[in-house]
């Protein structure tokens, strides 16, 4: 545990000195940097497949579901993949340097709120193994060094990657400690890690609330949370129903397990039995289990299971909805204030003041007007790469993309100015 | 302790409703809401006077120093002042609502990022009973809700003004709940407002290390820390030695007792005896107690005192400076990341290249050219007011104004788009 402790520190120390190298290194050399970390990645193909295969058979001992197993099982594809990302990294534009803000003082001086790397990222995810690369790339590229903790499950996979990541950094004249990958599945590791504060300047975990729920819990650095996303989508009595019907299908149907995926769905009263005739019936045909209140079960009668209180604040990840009848915005606001996650919620409606109360009210990372809430994701927004979805409100809220892995600070020039 | 627990819940609760009517509440009504407190706090000096006699009496009984008792005490004047002061937050601009960036994606969905209230802010601090009202109100402006904790020496003076501010808020038509003080010096009571995640979106502790310390270990939220200030002037082998003399007994001298204040001053070699000789004589004259390394003595004899490592890392807050001579300006900002508090730091030259250098190498909220660091302050940056200075680097670094009060949120206007 002590020797944990002092390995951990050493990265640390290591991940602190990388950062100060990476703070100064321009734009180009970063690119540079990212290029050649791709192209190891493509080079170690072999040793990466390799250390994979260990994970995959591990897993498959321990009979893990298929599914894991997929989303665990790298190839020369994937790996090819994996390295197309990198690249598209590098193309994108570099937000540290930029001048935020520039002023003068009546006394002369000059401040410039200038962006800058945030110094050293923590990272903290479970299972894929390709969220080494994703994540490692986005911290390269805005100037910080990173510290990783992945899931044991792809322990190897993991350790060749961020070993190839170091490589091609290297070679392209950026520190090797650029990317650090702890090589332990210890789970004191974690707790070493959030008690850093010296040496880490902040800590994203991504996972599970277990996951998130030890680092909240022992982090004494911000801390980033990628928390669930309990979205829910109001349709109004002045909705357009057929463009409610696609965006309710859209949110719940496409692709269930993902966070900006809706749970909940609120329909007004007055348009209660169309709704439910139509895409409470469309809902059922795709084989969603709809959980709901009285009014719901009055109009679809029993092809709805009764809702409980606790449906309303579950994060299904399935084919599965909560629904619930209101009787207009103000309750539908109400209800998302007190069961929703604050990451994407939405209103389907014709009417534009009810709908800029709506954006106005419900206090979530984004709030959307007749669009599904699948929407919230750093691609979709055009911001090129994303880190995740942060469900915090400081810092960075919604999709976490390159410019929240920057921050900033003040830059004073002067000619002798003192404070009287 | 469990009636403690539920009654900081039931405070949590409660600024939770006010934050969502302050959030949809406009400027002007939060202006008029300022001015009712302002009027308020003078209708109220009677009973505000007889509240800070309690803490005066206490605090003199038990041998408070001088300077203590003085920060403690009110009279009509100085809650003039607090009134003048509230006004002046009112006449400031609100930054929420802004539109902080607006854009329209390829399939016509409407992106705009606009500022709004954090929600709600927990204020820790200690001793002055004025930085309840200061605190208060600039949450206010920003439509934030806020739980505040003050010390246990003020503890009858702050019920009394934030009773009076809660009074002026109702008066107005604002949230009774706007400002809540927690009535009680019991120290639990930060336990469970650190355990407070749900209520609680913010924890701002301003105070001594201890308290900070107790905070950042066991907040669940985010923690916005006001620490301390070791700063550091490094005088260039081109420096204006007559312009280098001016800063540092400015940044020294001019209020010992301030964060922005320096601790530490860096000497190049090249011309460390011409500065000894001027601005070392200057400063001793000034009753500045040096502490120097062996260059410093072989230069000012035993005028210096041998300094130890520990006086490189220390917040003297007095007439004491360590001093160190160093061969350059890649030295002075090795000396500076590696001792210093990042708050905010200097560098006095004439050669521009030298002080790009400085500035981009130096990781620290302000740095600064020619100028002394006295200047870290919301007012003279042009803030208008401050709740203080963050020495964290994550959502607010430096100077914590109004904006840094706020956060933001994504809207998203569309007109029917789904996800394929």
């Amino acid at each position: 545990m002590t020797d944990l402790k002092s390995q951990i520190e050493d990265f640390g120390r290591r991940a602190r000195a990388a950062a100060r190298v990476l703070a100064r290194t321009s734009a180009e050399q970063k690119n540079q940097g990212l290029l050649a970390m791709a192209d190891e990645i493509v080079a170690a193909a072999p040793s990466i497949l390799e250390a994979n295969a260990k994970d995959v058979a591990k897993a498959t001992a321990e009979g893990l579901s298929k599914a894991m197993i997929d989303r665990l099982t790298l190839d020369t594809k994937r790996l090819e993949a994996m390295a197309d990302g990198i690249r598209q990294v590098a193309a994108l534009p570099d937000p540290v340097g930029e001048q935020i803000r520039d002023w003068t003082r009546p006394n002369g001086l000059r401040i410039s709120k200038v962006r800058v790397p945030i110094g050293v990222v923590g990272i903290i995810y479970e299972s894929r193994p390709n969220v080494t690369s994703d994540a490692a790339v986005l911290c390269t590229k805005t100037g910080n060094a990173t510290i990783l903790r992945g899931g044991s499950e792809s322990i190897h996979s993991n350790v060749a990657i961020a070993a190839a990541l170091s490589r091609g950094a290297a070679k392209a004249g950026l520190p090797e400690d650029s990317v650090l990958l702890i090589p332990t599945t210890d789970r004191e590791a974690v707790k070493h890690l959030c008690a850093m504060d010296k040496y880490l300047d902040v800590i994203v975990p991504r996972g599970g609330k277990g996951l998130i729920e030890t680092v909240v819990s022992h982090a004494r650095m911000p801390v980033i949370k990628h928390y669930d996303g309990i979205c829910i989508i109001y349709v109004d009595k002045e909705a357009d129903l057929a463009m409610a019907e696609n965006i309710v299908l859209n949110a719940k149907c496409q692709r269930p397990g993902v966070c900006n995926a809706i749970e909940t769905v609120l329909v007004h009263r007055d348009i209660a039995d169309q709704f439910f005739a139509t895409t409470g019936k469309a809902l059922l045909e795709r084989n969603v289990e709809i959980r709901g209140d009285d009014a719901t079960r009055a109009a679809l009668g029993d092809k709805a299971k009764a809702a409980t209180p606790e449906d309303y604040r579950t994060e299904f990840l399935d084919l599965i909805i909560a629904s619930k009848v209101v009787g207009g915005v103000g309750e539908a606001i109400d209800h998302i204030e007190l069961n929703g996650s604050h990451h994407s919620d939405g209103i389907v409606t014709a009417n534009e003041q009810t709908a800029e109360r709506f954006l106005a009210e419900v206090d979530s990372a984004t709030v959307y007007w007749n669009a599904s809430t699948r929407f919230t994701d750093g691609g979709e927004f055009g911001f090129g790469a994303e880190i995740g979805i942060s469900t915090d409100k400081l810092h960075a809220r919604g999709p976490m993309a390159l410019e929240e892995l920057t921050t900033y600070k003040y830059l004073l020039r002067g000619t002798g100015q003192i404070r009287n």
